[in-house]
């Protein structure tokens, strides 16, 4: 029974009562979100719920959280639409047929990060980004939803033009629809602010009220779906509503995609697959580390790599981690994924028996219920942060959410990406370069522009504070170059090197061709404080052959052996021994 | 007169000699090039005369370097047919005026990063990459004409479909231009290797014989031009011909390009804007170092921008500083930019008058001189050094190598971006993390896995050598949980950030969320040598404000702060104070 997960094999009874609690609420939770999600998808409804059981299973054999909800979320939901809608008309069946394959792939995809232990992959998007990704994402989803609250007709390919549409097609407004969108929405955003407060008052504890708020939504379905199925109003008021959704368990099959699907697919799968692992992973982490638990990112690539391939199997669509329905999970008590377990068997009872009841659900509950849930995401604190921390993270979170939502997710998450990288690459290229000497007296050495310091005639002692790679390699050379110039009566060129964590190809080769150039015109180049994994490498090659003798434990020693090898320092009138390097005393 | 530039008011009689023999020299090599690159391109040869005139001038006014020779080159003609080759047939007039735009928006692009002084962009492309690149670029060039020397007619979108295509019209080859191509191409190699050898045999100096080398493709040139002309070959023998070169100056014409070219065009330019600045600037860069001048990047944007405008101005494509006529420019004695001036009065003269000349002259012959030319930029050196001081730069310089080969020259250089930024986030995302402990009676600490150190009970002091940003931060803090789960007894985080340069929004928010959690557990998270520029940021932080007091200059008063704050050491058998931290003796 090895192959069972850890959490099966040791199981308590004592989790069973939490996990019972927890799989019913978040149940409760999943049926109106999975619909309202393979709406916003541009699938069928029956997709959401197929989405919404195997994969669960599947997490819960692979996956290493206690607590995730694995399932249909909003951002790869809207993710699905986008990549889907150029290929396939929404709803079709060969949209279908391509929102499965997707998935497999993207599951295929995790799979393999898996297997190649790439779950580091997550960690090349940075924060600001991802929250720019998803705050641009959530304002793309409530634009795109507002069309269900009025009852019309809208495309727009962008948020620009999905408003444009929407004001022009303002007069086609369906009362009846409105009025149940609006009072929906109403009722959700108050149920998410006032509701706890006052089931507190009545008598609720603190915990109750909080979890009793997050059935609002089922709330409004059941109410709305009454009304609607009573007054007949989507006959007589023209009311669009969820309509016949096939009753009975998905069937599972295997539809392998072709080169041409596979070319369409592999990049916008990839992104799914990024954002969804992210996205999982970190609503993983901050849940068990309240908990003392760990998440392993390897685990979790086979986890939620299983879930969509289980998701795909059975019809469904791309699935992951998503947040709120975990906080919930966490919130309820669930002690091991058999609240999960608990849930999918309960989704299975849903469509095998009840999906009738859905029949008069009007869509506009739905899109309220997507409105309320992507509020939550868009995120102003961490742009507030950045913004006072670190300016260039600001601009490339608010460069994301401005991408994501003129030029699409795909384009704007790739945006993102390049901008992370960027960013990284343009602070490494301006390393923060000092000319040092030593403090009187001391084996200590200081930047000369803030410090009364020694230093040696001919001698330039430059510390750099970044590893050496390409983007920097040359500006330190030209810098270098440019002291050189300045002073013509240098003739020792020391290195400091206890910032260097790493010297690239690049690097080594700006380096050999410095220590080439300065000895071609009779100076001398020496290292010091190099540390061990670099010098490891330099060892074996042509600029360590030639720097022999010349690399320093220390900045000391390096001044020692400057020191023999020219004139005496020369004291100044303040006493302090102070010749001009680079002019600056 | 100020606006001239330096060089030309303070011009020394005795640098004329020179520049003009200089100028000679590479007007006779520019000529030929010039038909080669031209037919490269997939331009009309004029065209590439018309970019050999008043770049040349317009790169002497503003340009930093004193001996570069900027005109045609290989590579950019080879990314110029790429780009215009799906949007017009090659050599058509709609062709020609898509390369005339092509070299505005470049020259733009230049002038406008010059302006921003943006010279440091070029450094955003490794070495490695760079050297893929122009080798997989040389490879795709070679195979590319080895139709002209057959004289058959092959279309392929990439090596293997263009070698197919040989292969099949081999039967269609023509045997008068197979004999002028390969007697050229052996002529060319020969001369290459052993022509500086003989002539020095005969009596010529090392200097001397070494320039004349260059001139065996105008050799090449003149020689065939008069075996075609004698015998008519190019009707009798079906030979191709360069034909009716039009006569008569460039004349002066600015056309903008609208809103669709600039759309299908930004990208293209954009890449061969950034590889003919980093090829040009690395070119005239060595050459510089040589004489102990210097080139100023943001000049040479500038520079390369005013050639490239003026080139679009009269005719011409995009040119750039290139790595063969500079080397003969330089070798040749060039002492200033008028070596150029003089060449661009050369080439007037030339197209003025004797464009009847290259009547005759073969394409044949253009396409061995073009072989011969990218044979040298194949760089296997670089290969070589690389995969033996760092295989992942290794293999990002052959992937780009293959992506320009299999998927073109685009496609290949934005995997060589990705790959150069991929590689440095992949090596910083796995910093080197030491465990450290006291050497005993000093204030050094050293990995305790290295040294026999003490350590304080209780106590966590872990060094990180690596500035801290999204790609590790995450690596970090797991690593931090994984040592508190392996050793419970642990009550103190020590982190040294003696190699941290700098720390992100991401990282931040890790180390935040890692402060908060610590506590929430009794814990005591601290920072010891953390630098100035980092600490100033940090301050104002929420993070800064929670490590109020636990911020320690040297990690010698951390510990004797941790000392304070827990029990006292214990020694163990050896006499050392070793206490099992994370369980590493």
């Amino acid at each position: 029974m090895s192959w069972l997960p850890l959490w099966l094999r040791t199981y308590q009874p004592t989790w069973l009562a939490g996990d019972l609690t927890a799989g019913l609420i978040v149940t409760v939770m999943l049926i109106p979100q999975s619909l309202a999600y393979a709406m916003l998808a541009g699938l069928p409804p029956e997709v959401g719920l197929y989405a919404s059981i195997l994969p669960i299973v599947a997490y819960a054999l692979l996956g290493s959280s206690m607590t995730l909800a694995v399932g249909p979320v909003a951002v790869a939901s809207l993710m699905t639409a986008s990549a889907l809608q150029p290929l396939a008309a929404a709803g079709s069946s060969d949209y279908v047929a391509l929102a499965v394959q997707l998935s497999l792939i993207s599951g295929v995809m995790l799979l393999v990060f898996g297997a190649l232990r790439l779950g580091f992959l997550a960690y090349f998007l940075s924060h600001p980004v991802i929250s720019g990704f998803i705050t641009g994402s959530a304002v793309l989803i409530a634009v795109g939803q507002l069309k269900y609250i009025l009852g019309v007709k809208v495309a727009g390919s962008d948020v620009l033009e999905t408003l444009a549409g929407l004001v022009k097609a303002l007069p086609q407004t369906q009362p009846a629809t409105l009025v149940i969108g609006v009072s929906s929405l109403l009722f959700l955003l108050l149920a998410r602010r006032y509701l706890a407060q006052c089931l507190i008052r009545v008598g609720c504890s603190a915990k109750a009220a909080d979890l009793m708020t997050k059935l609002a939504p089922m709330v409004a379905v059941i109410a709305s779906t009454a009304l609607v199925a009573g007054f007949k109003l989507n006959e007589t008021a023209g009311v669009s509503v969820v309509g016949h959704v096939p009753q009975g368990l998905p069937q599972l099959a295997l539809s392998l995609p072709n080169m041409t699907t596979l070319g369409q697919l592999w990049l916008p799968a990839l992104l799914i697959t990024l954002i969804g692992f992210v996205e999982s992973v970190s609503v993983a982490q901050s849940l068990a580390l309240k908990r003392q638990q760990r998440i392993e990112p390897n685990r979790e690539l086979l986890g939620l790599g299983a879930a969509n391939v289980a998701s795909a199997l059975s019809g469904g669509y791309p699935v992951t981690g998503g947040f709120s329905r975990s906080v919930v999970n966490f919130a309820a008590g669930a002690n091991t994924p058999l609240a999960g377990v608990i849930s999918a068997a309960l989704m299975a009872l849903v469509i095998a028996a009840l999906t009738g009841l859905f029949h008069y659900l009007p869509h506009a509950v739905l899109a309220a219920t997507i409105i309320v849930a992507v509020t939550s995401l868009i995120d102003l604190k961490t742009l507030k942060e950045a913004w006072h921390y670190d300016r260039s993270d600001a601009l490339s979170l608010l460069a994301t959410a401005l991408g994501v939502v003129t030029l699409g997710v795909e384009a704007g998450i790739l945006t993102g990406v390049v901008l992370s990288l960027g960013v990284l690459v343009w602070r490494s290229s301006h390393p923060h370069m000092a000319v040092v000497g030593r403090v009187p007296g001391s084996e200590h050495f200081r930047n000369i522009k803030r410090h009364a310091v020694e230093t040696v005639p001919g001698l330039l002692a430059l510390r750099v504070d970044e590893s050496l790679f390409f983007a920097n390699a040359t500006i330190l050379e030209d810098y270098i170059e440019k002291l050189l110039t300045d002073d013509p009566s240098l003739r020792y060129v020391l290195l400091i090197c206890s910032a260097v964590n790493q010297v690239d190809t690049t690097a080594l080769g700006v380096l050999t061709q410095l220590e080439r150039s300065l000895s071609a015109r009779g100076m001398t180049f020496a290292l010091a404080e190099v540390k061990g994994p670099v010098m490891d490498r330099l060892r074996t090659t042509e600029l360590g052959q030639r720097l022999t003798g010349k690399v320093f434990l220390s900045v000391h020693e390096a001044f020692e052996h400057a020191t023999r090898s020219g004139e005496p320092p020369v004291p100044d009138k303040e006493g302090l021994v102070l010749v001009g390097i680079n002019g600056s005393k």
